[in-house]
């Protein structure tokens, strides 16, 4: 049988949704409706430090929503929305980036979708998947560690459970690792600025991120960041007996457990 | 002391993204370049059945990227990106829904997300957390179920670590399990299409879901979920036994497993 040299690629799997981090930090999200849904929404942009306008009569707010409003969390419009509201909000007069429709009229919704459509701002109308450039999804968070699980619309009960399912899954503390590698990446980008030492940065990351475990990672003082980032320049990541033993001050010449090779690496 | 009756509502947690499901199916994509990020970003976007555009001299094409274009995957532009590309595209000579770009060339990169900015046309500039709407991340992807892990840029490395360790904790078949109870809505919704009884359907179908293992769901047959169907008038979900035994057409009053009562459920 002839067999063909042909590269393989990955096969296309359509269905799915392109699922992505978006940045609205400091960005403008105009939320039309003030109920349960809008609570939850309204919490998702905090969360992802956006600038949120909320435009719902006082009589329609949730205790939820009347506490961000109460709290100065968010901007409030004590009425019902304006188209003009896609042109100029306060503080800065400009069109929103985004808007979150959330509000039982299916007619006004639709009213707001056409016309983000028109101003080709970014929007989603609750419950109505026909008027969204993109769905919520169930999200697990610790500290900088975001989970989305997505089903596509097949099962959002069973989306919510599988997320639930992983952050119970995940080790404890996976977030506060996390943290200290970026810790560490700041500090070695501070103490190596030069753009042209990127490649080595990024390689010398990988090294430090396969050497130690989530746990480890965690245990992890300032002092031990600091001791690890000597070995930068050898390009090698020391065991963790290593670091340990330079608490307080010892250089890694001074330590018995030194091998006499300045830095060596656990890792090929 | 004092004891407050103040309601809690969560707690803003800053920092994050807005993790989002963005639906690109049928919506123009332009990328700009055709190197090996290029092709992984070309990928994630045939996942999420976007009509995509790659805008590259033939000379810059790596292997995975002319296999996309030889296979009629995407449509080829011959040339470097030209601003009027974000004005009108073939074939519907409209303007980009979407714009990556994934050059070597940092001063061309900022010219695209400019002009990008002012046909308020959503960007990803790869490489240049500043000049991003939106980043990529993590993807483990079964059937339906699509889990994206994101560190927000702390350890991109134990990002897609963490998500190979999500993709081999699951169970074998979840994304089986969700397309099973995704048909199971379809077939529901056709049963009983009056949006008034959404609410009903919303009920029944969580308990379903609540009810079966992911490997149970997986092993439905056609004519299980049929059967299981017509448990929904009563509200109820049979046990998985019941089912089986319903096989060959057997009404549910016919079986010895039958409790006498028309469907019964596993779920309070």
């Amino acid at each position: 049988m002839a067999t063909t040299n042909q590269q393989k690629f990955p096969d296309v799997q359509g269905g799915g949704s392109l699922i992505l981090a978006w940045q609205i930090k400091n960005k403008t999200v105009l939320v039309v409706g003030g109920g349960e849904v809008a609570a939850g929404r309204i919490l998702n942009v905090l969360n992802a430090d956006a600038s949120v306008i909320v435009v719902c009569p006082s009589s329609g707010l949730n205790a939820e929503v009347r506490h961000r409003i109460d709290g100065n969390e968010v901007t409030h419009i004590d009425r019902v929305f304006e188209p003009a509201d896609l042109e100029t909000l306060p503080p800065s007069n400009a069109p929103p980036d985004m808007v979150l429709v959330a509000i039982d009229d299916p007619a006004a919704s639709t009213q707001v979708w056409r016309l983000c459509k028109e101003h080709r701002i970014a929007a989603n109308i609750a419950d109505v998947p026909s008027e969204c450039d993109f769905y919520f999804g169930s999200v697990h968070r610790d500290g900088p560690l975001q989970i989305m699980v997505s089903t596509n619309g097949k099962g959002p009960r069973l989306a919510a459970s599988i997320r639930k399912w992983i952050g119970n899954q995940l080790p404890a503390g996976v977030g506060n690792a996390i943290e200290r590698v970026g810790e560490l990446r700041v500090k070695l980008r501070k103490m190596v600025p030069d753009a042209a030492d990127g490649p080595k940065r990024m390689r010398w990351m990988t090294k430090v991120s396969d050497a130690y475990s989530w746990d480890d990672m965690c245990a992890l003082a300032d002092e031990d960041m600091d001791n690890l980032l000597k070995f930068y320049l050898s390009g090698k990541v020391p065991e963790l007996h290593v670091l340990k033993a330079m608490r307080g001050g010892k250089a890694p010449e001074d330590l018995d457990v030194f091998d006499g090779s300045f830095g060596f690496s656990v890792v090929a």
